[in-house]
């Protein structure tokens, strides 16, 4: 899908050569969100500082809290530590927590120790959560008021802080008890209905839904599906009311895990890369999976260094090797995408060994004879030798059932083992496929060498 | 992670198998839904259908909410027509499209003939939405008042449907004018401020903020990534409020269309495969993909057929082949991981080719010169031949460089074309790699040959 900017990103650069700070603010407040974030991009990191700088701490926490953790944190890291530390203060505090988090620990600490001291302590606080847990996720912009209050007093609270409040997502009002332990809810529109004189205790839902503030990515997903809710409050072991999850920030942390999956998958490990990152960082991460592999590599192929003398006397072999060893690898991939997808819908769980190695291997019979006779009539027609025919034929077959049973259950064995399956299946499915796929193909045609040298 | 399940899976089996209604009641009630959907899994074709029969159709309902749409419509066309029906009317307006959308032609035909007209009417009206849309993501289940009405008008409807209402998720109220169109949001804290005489137009904002029915995706995450709101209003072509669009919906959308490219990347194409699926399906759709990766692998290999007298020659080459296929193959997967997730960010758009090969070509260099290094040190040490490893060494880190660069840009190019990235970047990759892997080893050998052959 070609796109068109809707701005042009030469604007944002022209307002900062002229340093114009109302040209900038205006791009910024007009912009489109991915626009803005590749006009950012664009620029150098000189003029990514310069920007930063040119707005007041308020446009410059607006426009971070726009951008990715990781984009943000690299800009920052480039500012002075007040410079930053203002920026950061501006940010709502789940933002803040995450941005934070993506720093070195050296930037973050100093940031820290040059921000409000109430704000720096509730950062290190949410900072100290798994960033996929509900203390992780949870924005700590909400209302509670102690079940001790009435319906009025509210309603007074309420107007008198409208303003302050029009950033909070107010559905709910929390309320509670001893020590700020949770202990009941309050929908807005009950306080419709209710005498401006009745106690909260009173009029609250009590014993509400909560989940912990320990509760992982999982649990909330979990919740959320079978409650169409727009957040839950989550409470530390005392009960303590911590902070609220909402949905949509559970559904959106779910995107990105998925994301990061991908991309371990494809072999970007360490992190999210992105071609803003220097260099040398760039190049060793990518390098630190490579060189796994090439070790991999070298292990599998060792198969036909051994078998050298019979690819020596059917040179034709050569040739199909690595569509085997390709063609098994796709085939094993699938079967590895689907139980990927099934861990993580729950659908199977890690001991069901011999229910996925039913499935695939009626698919593996299936799709390796169509593909083993598919290339044995290649093999065939190009060298006019049946017996290399059948050789490629049942090599591929075979070595594709072998993919697709490796391919179900490889990550089910990670996941069993605790192992991350998204980064291990991959190497660890081709290396195998990539020997018993060698070694096929050569040792059926050292046993019917006489035929194949005809 | 091993996990646990919270109740036994054959609780299940045994209670349908006692055709006690009550504890199957009972059991679907208490299951965490990753566990009920797994128990679901593991039963037989007819058992599934069983347990829906047992149930009552709104507890059917409630169930099919619970399980994942494509499960949901296997499960629905195993049951009669007026069952079907039935179960489907008691769905949530947007799970309701959702599920029938999944279902055969026939089916679904079939099904909204047995359902009452006003219900088929909406549900038709959803379904013909693309389901990434607003329209197809939207939920009807909102509150809408004329802007005639007065704010004691609003408490009194929402005094008397309470009840109704309670499985709404109330924030906002929408006011409309003429036609239905939308004019102006309530919010229902907005109500506690303002006396019961007022009319709706007196006390609503506005020019609400708004999506069009047609919006896709993207513009939904664009709009909420820079607005933390519940939900936005969609309207028609004519200005006329026809759902409400949640941020939760779209982050959700926005993850299945993750895990969809994921999918697709892996050679799982033509929708989403789960185990359970008919044999007959799962195998056609994967061996559509590997049919096409085995042509353009037979083609890659031609190459090696084309300069078999090298390999006679230098049968050793034989053993890299496979590992400069594969390694940059992996190489190349990395920089389009890269891309696509750019791609998605925003932050590069297609046209942009210079500063990926620029990017790219720059961690090509270094990376292909480590891993060439490595491999030839390898070819060197394992026959004594200089030139073998030399020839290794050179031909790995070109390809390399190669891999990477079109790796980088495969996807823009897709992208510009109008063509899924996820789906075709993988095997045109592979063949371009593969190709040019095989013709520089067996070019460059058949320079040095004589050096080769000492």
């Amino acid at each position: 899908m070609p796109e068109k900017l809707s701005i042009d990103t030469d604007q944002l650069q022209a307002a900062l050569n002229a340093n114009d700070t109302a040209a900038i603010s205006a791009y910024i407040s007009k912009a489109e969100t991915r626009d803005l974030l590749h006009a950012i991009t664009s620029l150098s990191e000189e003029d990514q500082s310069r920007l930063l700088l040119a707005l007041s701490d308020e446009a410059g926490a607006k426009l971070v809290d726009r951008m990715h953790d990781i984009q943000a944190a690299q800009m920052l890291e480039r500012l002075s530590t007040d410079k930053a530390a203002a920026i950061v203060s501006g940010l709502p505090s789940d933002e803040r927590a995450d941005v934070i988090g993506r720093l070195s620990i050296e930037d973050a600490s100093a940031i820290l120790a040059a921000m409000p001291v109430a704000e720096a302590q509730g950062a290190r606080r949410l900072m100290s959560y798994p960033p996929d847990s509900a203390g992780g996720l949870m924005i700590t912009e909400y209302l509670a008021y102690d079940q001790t209050l009435t319906v009025g007093d509210v309603l007074d609270d309420l107007r008198a802080h409208a303003h302050r409040y029009r950033s909070f997502d107010v559905q709910y009002a929390y309320v509670t008890g001893d020590g700020g332990k949770l202990v009941g809810v309050l929908r807005l529109r009950d306080l419709l209905l209710s005498a401006p004189t009745e106690l909260l205790a009173d009029v609250m839902i009590g014993d509400p839904l909560k989940v912990r503030d320990t509760a992982g990515l999982d649990i909330l997903q979990r919740f959320f599906e079978r409650r169409p809710l727009f957040g839950v409050p989550a409470v530390n072991a005392e009960g303590v009311l911590v902070g609220v999850v909402r949905s949509a920030d559970v559904e959106k942390a779910a995107e990105e895990r998925s994301t990061r999956s991908f991309l371990k998958f494809m072999g970007i490990v360490g992190g999210e890369e992105l071609r803003s990152m220097p260099l040398s960082l760039r190049s060793a991460r990518r390098l630190s999976w490579l060189t796994v592999n090439i070790v991999l590599n070298i292990l599998a192929a060792s198969v036909i260094a051994l078998n050298q003398d019979t690819l020596t006397a059917v040179i034709a072999l050569a040739v199909f090797l690595p569509i085997i060893s390709d063609m098994s690898g796709c085939s094993g991939n699938q079967a590895v995408a689907v139980s990927l997808r099934e861990l993580t819908l729950g659908i199977i769980k890690p001991y069901e060994v011999w229910r996925v190695f039913r499935k695939e291997s009626a698919i593996g019979i299936i799709n390796g004879v169509v593909l083993g006779i598919l290339l044995g009539l290649v093999a065939w027609a190009w060298k006019g030798n049946a017996t290399l025919g059948g050789v490629v034929a049942i090599s591929l077959a075979a070595n594709t059932l072998i993919a697709v049973c490796f391919g179900g259950l490889i990550p089910l064995a990670l996941s069993a083992l605790g192992q991350d399956p998204a980064l291990a299946s991959g190497p660890i499915l081709t290396t195998i496929t990539d020997m018993s796929g060698f070694f096929i193909v050569l040792k059926l045609a050292s046993i019917v060498l006489p035929w194949l040298t005809l």
